[in-house]
């Protein structure tokens, strides 16, 4: 069976690459709330971090199906009274999607809704299947007509034509059949679910607000409607809100866990609390650790902003060497910039950051940054900061090695090109032009978040983007194939 | 099994409603001509009468099939290098929709593509399934996931789980099943195929231009591209344009035929030919059979513009009387033109028409129109001439009175809002008040039309609408239940 | 002084140029009435016909002057309600402009609005003044800025710096200063203002509604709203609308009148009565001179739609010949519409036009059409009407062959591209391969106005474009010079 | 004379009030650079901050201006190669402008350009004068004309009705008649100039990038391009960038020195160096002063985000306490954000910050803000901060309490609603809800700009929106009538 061989109308992509690694969506879901659709629009607009580039809401006010998805970012979509009106309803599910490159926007738009024949059926979907293209191919040659390229649409399949006289039966048997890292929120007409897959990599947190309970990616969701963090939902257990208390459902037996280690480093965001960790203290331990492990005879440290100021601060404060902010970020940057000439071709990195030179001349500067993927803007940045009169730099990252790319919903370059992946670390620092250049060891990491190093037995977290460790299958990978495509209608705007 | 209760986000509807009734579609096809898109834009430009709202092509480029799908009017759509720089192929279809009030816009969203697994596979439809809906819950209950609520998509499912090798075989396997009126054209990666239902209800014609050949609703579309008219497509019959000459597949082994007589009094372009009649003709031969019926004392014939005008002219050719354009169009009539203050709320009708005083004060009129549905507009016009100063006004229709439905594919009002079947002529002569009413007479457009009368035993044309006499089954109208959509995930643009 | 050598932003052209001259605008006025913006609204609709580019409104509360100008269609653009809503006041003038090409959009904005130190003051123009850039240039040099290239500005700068201790002063004063052609309405805090050039080379109508006063360029925007049409505003006078009965104030003491010929040929509405004679009923009676002058044997009459129905029904009747629309005009067409392919270049008039083929086939025909500008579409409707079978093409025009350019506010080629100013009309009918060739005489065009012929000591209209005898002083010409531009702020919307 | 009483078509306004004061403006010069206009656009980036809601660049390439202004931000309005590949030339100037609540968007629209007689000027202004109204009385009385309500305008009719034979000579004579703070760019056909108001209030620097010479209102702008920063421009000097080098004119004897003190403390970014002293190392250094001033018992520094957090950092190094996130800002805060529903209507803050609770749980926290202006933000952090568990919250301020409006191109608000104007210190610490509150004293914020404290005879820096003590007269204040507006032809697009 062939590939694809459609080509929609074109859709707007954003070509805007920061050399970073990004995590692809935000869930959230609510139920027994009067005013539903509003906490979710606070919900999504506290995880707009997890995804930028569309986001949806799907209400259910007892008789019917309120849904509203537009590209754009959260506070700009919800704020209007017409479409806040239109979202009445006690239960809701909603979805941050995040930008990806050379894609259609047909893809992960969310949550998706299908008419089932027991009854109408909402879901929204953070993570990635690693068997997605060889159930769908079943599912195509068994005559099913796919919309778009999302694994989100297979899990509607699967529940369509499983058996089960109940929705939560048929979701147990499309559970079954999947492989891969998701955290659900899924909404019928009479209960608001949610999923967390077998080895919890990615996360989901239950919550309550007076009488209503909640799910959501992370706790700063939480944090912005004054709602109460009651747990982690487990690895492996779906969890039911309906009438009465929320009742927990396993999927799967097995208690391994293997949490994502650079939602941590790097996805989550500060001020959230995960599997009982602070993520902002997690980054300062890491700094701190990483001063112990390779600390260079220096002046000041220096973060580059924003994500390398926790692991900064944990630095300076360990290494007792001052603390500044020696690189300033420009928080305007639109979505392209069009640099014209070939004089200037080389500024990009400016349009973002600039360096406070009164506080770079003449030091012996710790930069430190939370990873490196492509190496591209941290090689300007050194550059940058060495032009500014800086006499020595030295990189610390709060990260092990980048080797492998992430196959549970975490976009990735290739693996051609990730820097880590084809040089040494005496290669990358002669490449980023730097004095010395250290990591935090594998061990290290574990150290820092309260682990005596890493078991490779039994490692506690998914650290495969470092190691190459898969915790699950690869099916897709094992025998691939294109995604397909199957049933098209979307319609451009006149 | 409950209608579906999703509400999806609103689409821009068009609230206009100029009293008449209005065909849903238009559809074009051609193979073999290297700018296969830049001639289906023209031909669905000169089709552009049978669909305003919106408008698509898919091309197939002997490895691609490309498609473009947009709001609005076929001049716009395709008015862009950058649009029509995609469509690249040899072969290519196209299709225009009527815009529906109160339907939201993913109804007939046009031409629909899937990737079966036999490969790609686009369709492009006008008419009306009048079985649909009962197919569709069989199809859901059976786990089909549809994304819209179109008949369109009905047909691409019972292709994707119908038997059959080849997807020609599936689509006569897909034909057995279906009820109603239905001109369809198809593409897949070697062919362009047309079907004309099992009476050809709705018009479909076959056309040369060089090596290429061509489908259209009507011959006006090969006029614009100086294509030669071959033939009309049969009643039942497929014809598949791939290599060498067009191939001919009987689809149903009947005679009998029921083109929609309503094609000749209202909804084809006056330039166009079907089944060997000219639409001009027809219409002023009803307009002499009229004046021969029902010819009053009067000073002048004066034509509801502009569809009134051939039967007009045709009046005042039997008639002897002379004809005069007492009532003036403005054709640039927006889309959307709120009335504010009480005091011109009346005013709708003068937003089109406005009457030539000087042509009418102190004469008797002859209004010719060519239907009444709800009357309101004609009776507007009635008052206005009367205001103007013409002493009698006498009307007469090119049509018989409107008393039922349309199940096939055109756009009538519930029967309660016909005017004709509500009221007795006389009624509808004193609620217009005119000073003389009189519709042709049944056995009159069939003159007009060339036949000794109606043979109510075999008529010659589907004429239900006047006669309730409806030449198919209608199961889902014997079945009532609302519509199904079952996935949807449309995005509202940034 | 050097021309103005600013290039502002880019505004949207609209290329669409259909080979007909064009009225550059339309005014309308309105005073004394509660609901004065709806009813300015509907009085520019029903003017849509002289100019589609962009529309304005100005009204005045008692308090404060609201205006709403855009571009787009009447309809469009005052059919919402926040539109509307903020148009409160008794008094409002509005305004059409016609798109010219290659012009940016600042030149004819109107109504436009000037703080003077007397008061508020809003105008709106209809015209061409024939000294505007001698006057401009004399302002400039004072340290007048201008804001746009329109003459309307320049009348606003003169106000502004003429003595006289109120606007209508001051008015009478700029008044004094000005020549060419204008058809003014004018708005201040106590009064709407309307004035007709000298000649009265373009039309202006004084009407009333129940208390209140109207203005407008045609007596179809009194019939829109049930208006009462009073009388032609003179040539020369200038008619106050404000408490009481309407102020009569002679600008000029002369009493030659020219109205612009060409206004009853194509401009004006055929459902308006000009001086006392309907529209509709000149170009009937045109259509009869012609007849007269030059029958050739044939066996159809066909216009050229819609503009050339009038004449053609007034050579039918004339000539006995029997009258059919051969021609099938396609309202549908967009603003632009990029014909990809050499093969089909040549289809331009096929996307308006389309030959009526079971009337023309083997059939003698006379064209009838208004005019002959560049004769690009005349030709290829004649090669059209040849293709589809008529054995012979008379082709007839109801005005005089154009030969000379306007200056008064209508949009004609340069010399150059005036075909009458570069052939004979032997030469056009061989150039648009026609059988015979026959334009109105200029004794006839005034016969069928009623008139003995033209009197060239003192002729009854502006016949300029005819002639080249123009009516008033042509300064600019004179003293060529481009036109200066001096303020610009206008901004682009993100 | 009356205020206008125009009201034009509403513009889409900003509602968004961070209870923060504002910059009204950038401006940026350059000439002698073949790639002018992408300079402007990357100098207008870097200076972003200092106003988001337009920008424009009017470049001059020897024969013409070209323009482009636009709503937005920079990198969004200048991405495109159509509007870029427009602006060639050699010397360009543009400005940023801040957006207004309740101000039509005509107000400063800039650069604005005005063909006077003695050739091409564009002109852009960061400041404000402070006898604008008179100065445009005057003119309108003399027969100007305004189109907007800014004073850039004015200065443009001074200088089209001065005396002088070249532009640069009537600049002067402009500059003569205003009072106030201005910082202007302005471009003539051979020259790019710069001025600074007498008293330096607002600033502006020179640099220079190979053979290039520029002006910009910070020197980030320079950094970003790799520029080389020459010199501040001198209080009252203006600089003439033309052939050879640059040339400076005195246009003021005096040398008093005004410069706003408030630019240090939150205006200007970190990264630019003003007057000699890195904006970083001000703020740093009131933190180190406040904390001697005014160190309570604590636990922990937290900054209010991002302005707080120089300051925050000195008091921190000054004090010895803990500096740590304790708040983290979400910068995705869309434009909008309506919150429906009772119950959330107080969770404003929480859309841009959350507390970090880990890090504030048990903790006597040093709150450290940069400034107060109503105090709501303020109070919601506050509170929002002891909800999260802080035991104590001490709240210090990096400048003095802001007791008075701003006339120099700050928008302030009304004197009361600075919360400063109203209540004592005591006062508002309780209406904050902190258990200790302390702002920098004003000879504490002279100390740590290097002076021994205020000599109140000769300020060192403009001062007034704490003291009331301002610089020049404020003629139009002492004279209230509000802005004129004059002529206005601004075009909604359709």
């Amino acid at each position: 069976m062939p590939a694809s061989r459609f080509t929609p109308e074109p859709q707007p992509g954003l070509p805007f690459d920061d050399d970073r690694v990004h995590e692809e969506c935000a869930v959230f879901g609510i139920h027994g709330h009067p005013d539903a659709a509003a906490h979710a629009a606070l919900g999504l607009h506290a995880l707009q971090h997890r995804g930028q580039e569309a986001s949806g809401i799907v209400t259910f006010d007892g008789q019917r199906f309120n849904a509203h998805r537009e590209l754009g970012l959260v506070g700009d979509i919800f704020s209007s009274e017409a479409v806040m009106s239109r979202l009445v309803g006690h239960a809701a599910i909603g979805h941050n999607r995040y930008s990806t490159t050379g894609d259609t926007l047909l893809r992960n738009v969310q949550p998706l809704f299908a008419d089932l024949s027991l009854g109408g059926f909402a879901l929204a979907h953070n993570g990635n299947l690693t068997n997605a293209t060889t159930l769908r191919r079943e599912l195509v040659t068994r005559g099913a007509i796919f919309q778009s390229t999302s694994d989100t649409e297979v899990f509607i399949h699967l529940i369509a034509t499983s058996a089960g006289s109940n929705l939560i039966d048929r979701m147990l048997g499309a559970l079954a059949l999947v492989e891969g890292a998701y955290s659900l929120v899924a909404m019928t007409d009479d209960a608001v679910i949610g999923v967390r897959d077998p080895l919890g990599v990615r996360p989901l947190v239950l919550g309550r607000l007076g009488d209503a309970w909640l799910f959501a990616s992370e706790t700063c969701a939480f944090d912005i409607m004054g709602a109460e963090f009651v747990r982690d939902v487990d690895p492996g257990e779906m969890v039911v809100l309906g009438q009465g208390e929320p009742r927990s459902i396993r999927v799967t037996s097995g208690n391994r866990q293997r949490f994502c280690v650079f939602e941590y480093i790097y996805f989550a965001r500060p001020d959230s609390v995960i599997e009982g960790t602070s993520v902002y203290e997690a980054r300062k331990a890491i700094g701190r650790e990483l001063a112990r492990e390779s600390l260079p005879e220096a002046d000041l440290v220096v973060p580059v902003p924003d994500s390398g100021v926790p692991a900064a601060l944990g630095f300076a404060e360990e290494s007792k060497l001052p603390f500044d902010l020696g690189i300033i970020r420009n928080h305007y940057v639109g979505r392209t910039f069009i640099e014209p000439g070939q004089e200037i071709r080389n500024l990009g990195v400016k349009l973002k950051h600039n360096a406070n030179r009164p506080m770079l001349e003449g030091k012996r500067v710790v930069l430190v940054d939370d990873s490196i993927v492509r190496g591209t803007t941290s090689r300007k940045i050194v550059q940058m900061v060495r032009a500014t009169g800086a006499t020595e730099v030295h990189m610390r990252i709060a990260s092990p090695p980048i080797t492998d790319p992430c196959f549970y919903g975490v976009d990735t370059p290739e693996r051609g090109q990730l820097l880590a992946a084809q040089m040494s670390v005496e290669e990358i620092a002669r490449h980023l032009d730097v004095d010395s250049l250290a990591f935090i060891s594998m061990d290290g990491l574990y150290r820092a978040m309260g682990r005596p190093g890493r078991d490779s037995g039994q490692p506690a977290f998914c650290d495969a983007c470092f190691t190459g460790d898969y915790p699950t299958r690869l099916t897709d990978r094992e025998n691939p194939n294109s995604p397909q495509l199957s049933l098209l209608s979307e319609l451009k705007r006149a």
